[in-house]
């Protein structure tokens, strides 16, 4: 059986609520998060990628994220996988698996090595070993890897178990234009949705991405596809604020978090550290985006 | 006497136009330009900055650009420098003095030290050697160098001559927050004005950046001053998808170009090597986005 | 009880084979491997650092290699945890301790903050989870973290259960004598010990790392210790050229393995995707150094 | 007239002295540092390179520094330009030709791109307004340009202009193996001597670099082409801890500068700001190395 391709549209990247000064994973606001999106409507949700900061999870916590995820909603799953070593993308995998099932619609593996051959020999023996089909996360500024999107297109034109693309290398636009035409799968944007226009014009079949209103992604995405650019851009205005807002360098997962405790969504938007937090001089302007969102 | 502080208010940063395929300086479209940012009620001009490709000049180019933004238009000028180092640096702000004179406002020097001791003896020592007010940008991504704000704050303390800051080093609305409570001067955003109202509400001065609409940029800043958030926002949605459209890594320069050209200021929108070109799968999108700016 | 300061001398990072074209680990070469660093008389040997490959390793693999290393000899261990969030190292932490039991002479713990007290909060929340003493790695090629030598000085201070700091950010000779200066514990050189005689004359209590000829590192650090810098230079001299061969960038790990199998060490010197193997170009080259230092 | 290929052998990269607060060129030590330079033998000299601190430079103190070695000894001279656009570099070019005159035997231009064919542009558009045989210099570190050696290759097949390749992109040898196989003109290594072992079993013409013993890379170059492997390791070891001592990072010109100075052939070794001066800590050492290779 061939993995069936990602549904176009908006995949929720989930985040991680955390509690107190131990930053315990609190599964009651995640429980309440991802209801919040199979609301608004979603197509899916991804969990455990990078604004679910699962490197900052035990093996025990991304188990019992998925778990919380994958009880509250009946939505199809993306789970990504943080390492970039195939054997322990491997094993990241199999636990997604497990967990989500026949609700796993595809396992998220990043983009390891810029040669083509290289990483199509990874994620084919990611795929053979455990027949998941696979989103390739293309997203440099975490992998550390950068590679062109011509030679993203040749790694993986001949992997039927790719689902899709997800690219988060800027500038997106042009690159995801190289992907819709050489490859016969979806392809999404992310970093927040700060492209989303432009990368619906170039092919994009949606977002994935944690900016705090998914309503604001789908009504943009809903928009384009029955009206083009003049819908999409009408829909999408009122959010595009608070989007750059929230795309900031280094703080964008402390300002997200807050913006989804401050419409209910978490008790708490503490990150885990390193991670830096909101800095206090946001706070105002933060309120203000989201007043005029909320209107 | 003492340097005047930089203007408050929107400093249009020039592009520099070329024709044919030997990139000849185009000193027509460079003057129906600045005229254009004139006509527009921009505060003043900043010469050759980034955006306008000063790194690609040559000496006598350079010469040559000041010339003709000078006698074309009676702004005053921000005028910017290439080079880190201390000696170079100087020999550029002498040019810059010779050819705008007094209608020179302040000379861009760019931070080239994370250590504030060392920062402020290069800014001393260009300040000593030309007697020119200066204007201190702090963009990592073209210096190479990255100083903390709080680091930056300490540097410029105790230094009358500076005018202004440039903050282009994201997250930029906390360390225009940073600066602006520790320092007397303006901070002024870059970066095409993509984060521009949270700049303003974290006490910017105002934009000094190249996006093609300074029109746009002006109706935002003026509506901050006179209605706050709320009119600022209302100002700059419009423009908002253009702004994000344009800041693209890499290729912001080639978009800004063409957005420049079929507004009817350029002749042409090449871009020098190697420098990168606009995509053509970006064409139909930047059409579209000048559309519906132009309404 | 306090955890023991690390031993001065050198510590051997074992290297990780693998055979076949599936690249399982090899735990025979494994073993011969380390029962010669016993036999060349090193201090303790480092597992799962980056050497080791432990990032392109699951689970099970990492178990099966310390288990291996523990069973095999009799020296104390450094192990190494390659995550950089507190949650997931606690885990390789525990893991660790399971297998090796109070051999683990120290976890070492990779710096994941230029910040000193997010990094002080960090080491102590591992240390409260699991009681282990704390090799503290500044390594920021591998990490993606710089940390000042001064900051890291204040962050180790306080910290009674760091029990060494394994300094690998270039330059590694002053950031040693600040790192000696400040703090009681022993600071251990790296990179191959292309620096080793510098670092030794700037306070280092000797060398941990992967350079094929362990001989060469402990005759080089005995030298040190009972003659000075004439002794030492002496005794490294004949390593040098083959030291400064190994430590290639991108290209180290594949040239070692080489040479390790060359010495009979290992069986096979393939190393795990997407790593680089060895160029054809130096396989000759290769031969030439190691003639001269079996001499 | 074809240009000419450039020697086989050692090229001594000239440091630029300064003496006191001001740092103003010191063309007595700069006279005194080149006699000694062709006194050790020497195939030539290159000057306004990234060692003799060009980017900090005004227009006039290069000028002054090229025409203060040029009239100070015979050598051949290669010529760095600081610049990595087109039109600066030609400016950089002509001054050398007008200073240099039939003496330069080539102009040291950078890699600015990692495309063959705009590489290529560049160089051609460089040749064609000057008439310079060129030197490419491929060094990132510096140009922030990645490129690799294969599209290196590709880039100058066909350029005759191009009269020898600088290759300072660790991993030097096997880059240098790759470009001699592909081309047809003299590779030279760099980065201080630290590979040039390796770097002339790859197949590299010889050294161009500021090593502060210019000796001991001819003696090292010169017993390769004699005696092969063996003579080149046994005349280039008692150097080779002094070579690692000089080439760490960020304050490698400090410690050459230095060495040069209690050699007596500087009397000052200050850098200019914003470059680290020397290390406190790292005086006895340097003291230590000189006295060994100075027997």
């Amino acid at each position: 059986m061939s993995p069936v391709l990602l549904k176009a549209g908006v995949w929720g990247v989930v985040a991680t609520p955390f509690s107190g000064s131990t930053f315990d994973v609190d599964e009651t606001s995640l429980a309440r998060l991802v209801e919040h999106y199979e609301q608004a409507g979603v197509t899916g949700l991804t969990v455990l990628g990078v604004f679910g900061e699962a490197a900052q999870l035990s093996g025990a916590e991304r188990r019992a994220v998925l778990e919380t995820v994958a009880d509250t909603v009946d939505l199809p799953l993306v789970v990504g996988a943080t390492s970039l070593g195939t054997a322990p993308v491997i094993e990241e995998v199999r636990l997604a698996q497990e967990v989500a099932g026949d609700r796993l619609a595809g396992a998220m593996v990043q983009a390891n090595s810029a040669d083509p051959g290289t990483l199509a020999r990874h994620l084919r023996a990611v795929h053979e070993a455990t027949g998941a089909g696979l989103v390739v996360q293309d997203y440099p500024l975490v992998s550390g890897v950068s590679i062109a999107p011509g030679a993203l297109v040749a790694a993986l034109r001949d992997l039927p178990f790719v689902v899709a693309v997800k690219a988060e290398a800027p500038p997106t636009p042009p690159a995801i234009a190289t992907l819709t035409a050489g490859l016969d799968v979806p392809v999404f944007g992310g970093l927040g949705g700060i492209g989303l226009l432009d990368e619906l014009a170039c092919g994009a079949a949606g977002a994935m991405t944690g900016f705090s209103f998914p309503e604001g992604l789908i009504a943009c995405v809903e928009a384009w596809r029955e009206g083009g650019y003049a819908a999409a851009r009408k829909a999408w205005l009122p959010y595009l604020p608070l989007v750059n807002f929230e795309q900031q360098a280094r703080i964008a997962l402390a300002i997200r978090k807050e913006c989804l405790r401050q419409r209910g969504l978490l008790l708490e938007s503490s990150v885990r550290p390193p991670a830096a937090s909101l800095p206090e001089s946001l706070s105002e302007q933060l309120k203000r985006h989201l007043a005029e969102v909320a209107r």
